[in-house]
């Protein structure tokens, strides 16, 4: 099943422009702002819409594109204004798709659906419903062509377009938690002071008596891997796309539905912060294409989460029909009490409860490795950032000092007046031009290959740095209920209470671990990928340069 | 024909060794100073001589070789005491040798001998008794392995170490004229102060009445190319080696050679200065065998100028017989008067005199040729240290660090407790541990294809800091050529005086525009070969890279 998010694209008019009646062309004046509705008429020719709303063709060449707005559409695959090329990425992805209903997802039939296209875990199949992966072989969208060369190259260069937007900013550090705003909900939680009971707390959810009667409940089951999220036949998908005919998304609204999601799942599961909205230099293309990789990234990711992706709020955003459809669902949701560490209440594991000092292992074992892991990609960002910069400044400068050294040697050979010079005048400057060549493909490879490596990297470091408020807010729950027994004898709770703690702490390490489950599936795939994309590229890299020196060695002759 | 120069090699002793009477062994003290006169005795033993001349087997690992010494000898192909290194690399050459007899080159034969291994100039052969490339594919002997690395890398790295000796020094640049100590006769002239008539001018070859009876005299004929001296028809060829039996020269004696060749021929001959004698830390390995490369590449280019190569000095330090042998030839050298500008009175052009104008024109072409390519190869110096620098220091850091940091993201990735990551885990490690090889592979690199680029490039500029003086030789005949008319008009010359300046300067001319075509002929050869040695190491580097990359990519399934 496929979404497609459609951003609306503006441009500036550069010149006067009269359309001729009857060629659906649309009149325009200089300075004016105009709405591209439709960019692949082809012929020289797109089709704009103006501020009253009227809409034509224009020459391409008469207008400037200024700015992905933040406006934005989600379309089914069937909508008609589609544009060639998003029909071509979304037939991509149509094949793994399951039909068309969107509430077919939730088939029952543990052996999945025949048009199922995800690829199996070569380490065994699971029982139950769980497809332990996911993501199948989808092709990704345009791939962002990363920042514009720098003509100066410098060793101290440390401008952020040079990194390709990977600086190390503390915004993304903390993921969920640092996001400003309003969080509608109780997500604060104070680890550090925790006197007694407290609203916030996990014995909200510990020691609550009743839970709210809600419908949608969130099974676990034991696969071989151990506890698992149940995962939907077929799964959403979602293209981050330029290109729209009909306005009725705003930037906005993709905050709007992080900070639910975050409020909601945020206790149990790790929702990383959306992109940077604010980039400098906001009209610069490549900072465009940046945000909505990473959007796109955000996007599919969420998609990929059984819980989220089969969420009331994230199927009101990929899906509401109207204003009212979306205003309705808009205040149901912000109304929504299951969240925060209540979120636990709708989790039913399908396992035998697990005692207390189990639990606490499995979250000392999760928090080690996070933060281990933490680190380790932050290492890897450090490094490919550092490599970056040297890929796309002094060395290429290098390879062209070489090559520029060899051809003016060569040119000094052809002043020479001695016959016989041209063979190896001419061999030295096309080994000069080669090391020119070889400066070139220098500079532009990060962006075949480092890039991805960087923003895989990027995204877990973003979603890594969810994971100390998670770990948190079980580390809470487990030291509360290490102290049910005092608890008990002073008469604070009953001794049923300490029994119904524990069970509730059992059930959140079953969603911990069943989150985990689904991290580490997710991150072997990932990495799987990025890593044999990285390598390929390389391998690609330096056979293509031997392959221009060969050529230039076979130019000299033996003598 | 082939000479060895076989120096002494000397080394301390570390522990007493008592010798096993009957075992040809050698009692050695601690401390003790020993000759190695044989290292290739094999099964862990070498001979060496002590102070009193005694020789005898000795344990290797009891000494340390510490100097290559001043002294050395030359044999010549037929020695019994050379090792089987000796042999080997006589071999490789001796194929290319006319026979045995080192007078047996003067052979008038234009068709040349039959043994004669030299690679025809394929732009033509030229008329005439000329092989226009005189070198054949001879292999050099043990290449030079570089400095040591650097345990720091560091960007600052400044280190002459680094430079692989390769340190832009003034005390080379000058070629000839700079080298210290007694210049014997003429050569200083001072271009600048030019009065009147003066003893070291060119006037003394210009206007002086009688040569000398010599019977050396060089003809100079027309090729194909234009003026060419004669070149003989089999080489000369010297090999710079270790080991030694028998010591009978010393290093000043290539100081010697060095100064006499530059008395007599460097007036109309770039001399390029012997490599330093004195270099930091002597005692070191690397410096010691980039001295002996350096020495082989001076030896050879002089072996290969038909002038010197038959020049009596040249003959005398390669073939004297012994003790008395060498003092009187010595002393004969030292009295020859035929040196400076009057080398030109033993040249003999068979073409047509040149008038004024064409000598000028000449003269100014070869001077702005020399000046450029001097630019040319000094440009390919630095960018070529700088490069060694990067390779040798920070990139290979770089390669390192990428690698490390894979490996420590699949030691966190193992640590996960989560089952199916041992083919990611291994794959990753793998792909770490390849870019610490690529890291080795780049810092060892140099070594093999930039080293010898530099060396090459090194060698020209030394002989090309050559020509300013020579030019200026040039010059200052032409200038007081053109005064002729007005010295004629004030009696300080005969008319016919004024003939025989112009027929001299034409003289003059030819030897340079000989000179020069052996020049470029040798430029042409060097400057092919070692741009194909350089470029297909570079392609197997790279090559090997891509190789590498492929392994480790293979490892990664697909999922």
């Amino acid at each position: 099943l496929v979404y497609v998010c459609v951003f609306l694209v503006q441009a500036q008019v550069l010149y006067d422009f009269t359309a001729e009646p009857g060629n659906n062309e649309l009149t325009v004046k200089e300075g004016e702002t105009v709405t591209i509705t439709n960019q692949n008429i082809g012929g020289g020719w797109i089709e704009a819409q103006n501020s009253r709303g009227e809409v034509g063709l224009v020459p391409e060449d008469y207008i400037e594109v200024r700015e992905c707005g933040d406006d934005f559409s989600i379309s089914s695959l069937s909508h008609p204004a589609l544009c060639f090329q998003c029909m071509c990425l979304l037939n991509l992805i149509s094949n793994a798709s399951n039909g068309n209903d969107p509430w077919s997802v939730w088939n029952t039939d543990p052996s999945g659906g025949s048009n199922n296209n995800w690829a199996s875990n070569p380490e065994g199949t699971q029982t139950g419903k769980n497809a332990p992966d996911p993501w199948g072989s989808h092709g990704h969208p345009q791939a962002y062509q990363g920042p514009a060369e720098d003509d100066e190259w410098d060793d101290d260069w440390d401008d952020m377009k040079s990194t390709g937007g990977y600086v190390e900013s503390e915004s993304g550090d903390s993921g969920a938690m640092q996001r400003g705003g309003a969080h509608a909900t109780s997500m604060k939680i104070s680890l550090n002071k925790f006197p007694g009971f407290s609203k916030s707390g996990p014995e909200l959810y510990l020691l609550c008596k009743q839970f709210a009667k809600g419908k949608d409940k969130l099974p676990i089951y034991t696969g071989e891997v151990g506890p698992v999220w149940s995962y939907p036949e077929s799964q959403l998908d979602c293209i981050v796309h330029f290109h729209t005919n009909t306005v009725n998304h705003r930037y906005k609204h993709f905050d709007w539905l992080y900070e639910r999601l975050l409020d909601k799942f945020g206790s149990a599961i790790p929702i990383p912060s959306l992109p940077d909205k604010q980039v400098t230099g906001r009209f610069e293309e490549e900072f465009i294409k940046m945000r909505m990789e990473r959007l796109q990234g955000w996007m599919t990711r969420m998609c990929r989460h059984p819980v989220v992706s089969s969420s009331e709020v994230f199927q009101l955003f990929l899906t509401y029909k109207d204003e009212k459809d979306w205003k309705m669902g808009k205040r149901k949701a912000e109304k929504d009490e299951t969240v925060g560490v209540m979120i636990f209440s709708t989790i039913e594991p399908e396992a035998p409860d697990l005692d207390l000092i189990e639990v606490e292992q499995k979250c000392d074992q999760f928090s080690r490795f996070t933060k281990a892991m933490d680190d380790g990609v932050k290492e890897i960002l450090t490094v490919g950032h550092e490599h970056w910069k040297r890929c796309t400044g002094p060395l290429p400068k290098e390879y062209q000092r070489i090559g520029k050294a060899f051809q003016n040697l060569s040119t000094v050979f052809t002043s020479s007046g001695y016959q016989g010079e041209s063979t190896l005048t001419d061999a030295l400057t096309a080994a000069g031009k080669t090391y020119e060549d070889i400066a070139q493909m220098v500079a532009e490879q990060p962006k075949k290959d480092l890039h991805f490596l960087m923003e895989t990297n990027n995204e877990y470091k973003g979603l890594l740095g969810c994971f100390p408020d998670t770990i948190g807010v079980h580390k809470a729950a487990i030291d509360k209920v290490k102290e049910a027994d005092k608890l008990v004898a002073t008469s604070k709770i009953a001794p049923q209470d300490k029994v119904t703690m524990g069970k509730r702490a059992s059930t959140m390490s079953y969603a911990l671990q069943a989150e985990m489950n689904h991290f580490h599936s997710n991150r072997i795939y990932d990495y799987n990928r990025v890593m044999q994309l990285y390598l390929e590229e390389q391998v690609k890299f330096y056979e293509t340069i031997a392959a221009k020196l060969r050529q230039a060695h076979s130019q000299f002759t033996t003598m």
